[in-house]
């Protein structure tokens, strides 16, 4: 049994008393820190440090060393687990992650493998390691995965879009490959899961990044089961739900047999509370823009953000990543704020 | 006074009572027709259409000709409001507008103009005149402009983007710029509103398209308060708000003084109504995306969508844009669904 000297994010997030509120930053790991691009460099390109065991490591480990926060999220992509099972991507300068394939047919469903992250990913499993004996029982280390709808969109529109038309035309007019899709990175996904927990991830969280282009009808149908099998299948640790976008199934993401729900800065905090109810712990939900504000604004944001979220059952967080151009000691403002109490 | 054969929307959009329900098609002018296709390539861009009276009056007949909808509006852009300001745009053929200036200082806010629209927009307002004369009263013509918000995300981000984090930085950071720049917008905006309506608009709408990036407290500061002074300043045609991802102002909409409010998909109907109230007429929401379906389930779609919004005070139409590669029978489909009752 591992002991921690910082166990905030895992009580708050298992309903336990906590003394003081846990945080951490959505896309702390990467992105803003001097520290991370000279690392980045380094690798050459974001694939080559994704996939290099030691340099991830490195990365995870930064924001615990240089921000202070409570837990670190262990450095990759969602686009990790598509690849995994045979539909590779690479990354463009300008345009983000770009799948020269894409899934059109039910044969090229058929032709996708179901994961084996020991083998598939054993570069994110390595450097889960590595940062697990770095860390030294310091703070927990968080994992992660894409939520099944989430990497449908990538799997089936081949690279972002605001709208990922192409890829919900499919679920209009191809529901049965788009159900046999969304299994089978399911399946992927609770084996990448519970490969980053044996591993020693201390909690895991599922992004739905693009839930918020769905209706809520077609949210019951493409996206809500495929993450209720994934809360059922992960009983070992505390999974965190943050679908964006997705204010339309609170009420149902307050059933999911998950810990804790992440919200975005659109939703208000009492009506989640209320849609939500008592049973789970919130995450989030700053406006990642505050941190563009004076070290007095973005004070004062915080504080009223946790005065509205109360001090238990609560894990303050960004409601989004944090955006590239933030300057760090903005960053450590909103984290000593939050410790401050 | 007017004679219109068919004022369906009008009366609806007033509460008065209809034989049927009224629709139409946010982005049926352009995008969707071959014929519309046709015109543009002979206008040789997208900037020399919008600005060719003659054939912007053209492609805003086609869908009243061709899929027969209840109403026309006009063809035209948001940011011709910004460009009669004094910042032009222009439009590239892959990232889509594009703002080579872009409001920096306070300034850059003083050097803009309130724009007089009877001479920086004579080539709506012209456009407007031929429609009005060559629809001869059949069905009645919207107009409309972009909420000062949603306005100034481009003027300050000088192109699209996912977050506009560069534009709500200042909200941030700028407050004061914030709110001289967007009450220029507010004016302008107004000016241009009344000549579409001297001009023969029967009903203006208002689209806040990027209202889904603010947070409840920043809408409630930054964009609310100014498409109030719209809708309180517009008293001689019904106003329909449109803002897209505003789904935590929905109350706050349902006190504007305007006669409609549309939805987008991602909104519950009943619960719209709810937080709305009965005093205004909703518009929406179908998804965009159940056009690419089979006909028999965008009848399914259309009818259940009907069923949940009732016959009275409201008008049909989807919850965004029409997407471009959508197949005109397909809307048609959803037209005629509506038609039938």
């Amino acid at each position: 049994m591992e002991i921690l000297q910082n166990d905030l994010l895992l009580r708050a997030a298992r309903g336990e008393q906590v003394e003081r509120i846990p945080v951490w930053v959505m896309r702390q790991a990467g992105r803003i820190l001097p520290e991370y691009r000279a690392v980045r460099e380094k690798a050459g390109s974001f694939i080559q440090l994704a996939t290099n065991p030691e340099l991830a490591a490195e990365v995870t480990l930064q924001p615990v060393n240089i921000l202070g926060v409570d837990a670190a999220i262990i450095f990759s992509d969602i686009l990790v687990v598509p690849e995994a099972m045979g539909l590779p991507y690479i990354m463009e300068e300008k345009s983000g992650p770009v799948f020269p394939e894409v899934i059109k047919t039910m044969a090229d469903v058929d032709k996708l493998r179901i994961s084996n992250p020991e083998v598939d990913l054993k570069y994110v499993i390595d450097a889960i390691k590595i940062v697990k004996h770095e860390l030294n029982g310091r703070v927990p280390l968080i994992g992660f995965a894409g939520a099944p709808f989430t990497l449908l969109c990538y799997m089936i529109e081949g690279r972002g879009s605001k709208t990922f038309s192409k890829a919900k035309k499919y679920l209009y007019t191809e529901p049965e490959l788009s159900h046999a899709l969304l299994q089978k990175i399911t399946d992927s996904t609770i084996a990448y899961l519970k490969a980053q927990i044996a591993a020693g991830a201390n909690l895991v969280q599922v992004f739905d990044s693009w839930a918020g282009i769905l209706s809520p009808e077609q949210y019951r149908i493409y996206s809500l089961p495929y993450i209720a099998q994934i809360c059922d299948a992960i009983t070992e640790v505390p999974v965190t739900i943050f679908a964006k976008g997705a204010f339309f199934a609170r009420e149902e993401m307050g059933k999911l047999n998950c810990e804790t729900i992440g919200l975005d800065w659109n939703m208000d905090i009492a009506e989640s509370r209320k849609l939500i109810g008592n049973s789970k712990t919130l995450q989030g939900n700053l406006d990642p823009c505050v941190l563009y504000g004076t070290f007095n604004e973005i004070k004062n944001q915080t504080r009223s953000m946790m005065q509205q979220f109360g001090n238990q059952r609560y894990i303050a967080n960004l409601g989004h990543g944090v955006y590239p151009d933030t300057d760090p000691d903005k960053v450590r403002c909103f984290i000593d704020t939050v410790k401050e109490g």
